[in-house]
């Protein structure tokens, strides 16, 4: 749909508010804004109230830097948890994913994104130091989890962050990698295949 | 992503409530609430003012039901369009995408919807009555075209329309079926290939 038109300056300049979102086109804006229009004014309000709370009142935590509504996170303020093992990941996203498999105790440290020389990013603009400040500090029997992905940049990242932590003599640890559950033989990549193959595990039953 | 395990309580509100628009889940409604949180803080408020001002601001126009920033919207208001001929749509995005083809310099009327006794929709909950007003108050020479969807629904909803204003007197007109420009014969439906076929049109060059 070519951008004119519009019977109202007001419905334009909220189209073009929901169509800066990232995936959002003029169209399926266009459908948001109409459908917001017709929901009582109170749930409008909600809605963007709860926006407006989330930018102006959200912060990271100042020791993992995870979005938090306070200075502590709630994990990294969890005294049940093993603050001795830190899982390290990219983003908030993916601690939440991780949450959700309900496998790990420990915390994580939020490196806010990955070294990629390509978009600009190296390891100053991660935080990638505090992390090697928590490393020292963390008890012998302490562990570094790299949860990164296995891309090159999340390989290049992981590599990058153990030669600054490998000096403390803590255990170093990643992901395993193989073929998920439920996935073909036949439709896996070499790498993948050849990765499941040579880090085989005993058959449990 | 089962809902669970946000990091904030902030964050939990805004993805649900972004996850409350139409077609929005979860896992997107939490990509959308990242991304806004990492733009400048005047942005966000731009973005939730124009929402919040469309909700609060915007009414409908005193004559067609169209959203409008006034009492009278542009169309209506603009003395240079032709006022004896209404063209009668279910909503504000039929009334864009006909202004979108630039061939129609007549108003409109917007339904509201159509007769849908399925959804509970009926005559009264449209704006049937102030059309039947409008039309009684053409000019002879006037014409009201019937721009509806061409499903049961629609047709009903002409039909309904009809009979309240052939009274008058007045041309009353419903938008040509037939191919789409592009389309191939032999993928189109028997009802539409019948309909082009009874109401061909001399070929011109």
């Amino acid at each position: 749909m070519l951008k004119q038109n519009y019977p109202s300056k007001l419905l334009e300049d909220a189209v073009d508010a929901i169509a800066s979102l990232p995936g959002v086109g003029q169209r399926s804006a266009l459908r948001l804004a109409l459908h917001l229009l017709r929901q009582p004014s109170e749930n409008v309000h909600r809605f963007t109230g709860a926006i407006d709370r989330l930018r102006d009142e959200a912060c990271y935590c100042s020791v993992c830097s995870m979005i938090s509504d306070g200075p502590e996170c709630s994990i990294c303020a969890d005294r049940s948890r093993d603050h001795s093992t830190i899982c390290v990941v990219e983003n908030v996203r993916d601690v939440m994913s991780i949450e959700n498999t309900g496998q790990y105790h420990g915390v994580y440290h939020v490196l806010g994104g990955i070294i990629s020389p390509i978009n600009g990013i190296g390891p100053s603009d991660l935080t990638i130091s505090s992390l090697v400040q928590r490393t020292a500090a963390l008890p012998p029997q302490g562990e570094v989890i790299l949860a990164l992905s296995g891309d090159v940049e999340g390989e290049t990242t992981s590599f990058y962050i153990y030669r600054q932590i490998s000096k403390f003599g803590i255990k170093v640890s990643t992901l395993a990698r193989g073929l998920g559950f439920g996935d073909d033989l036949e439709y896996a990549d070499e790498l993948t295949l050849g990765r499941s193959i040579a880090n085989r595990q005993i058959f449990k039953v």
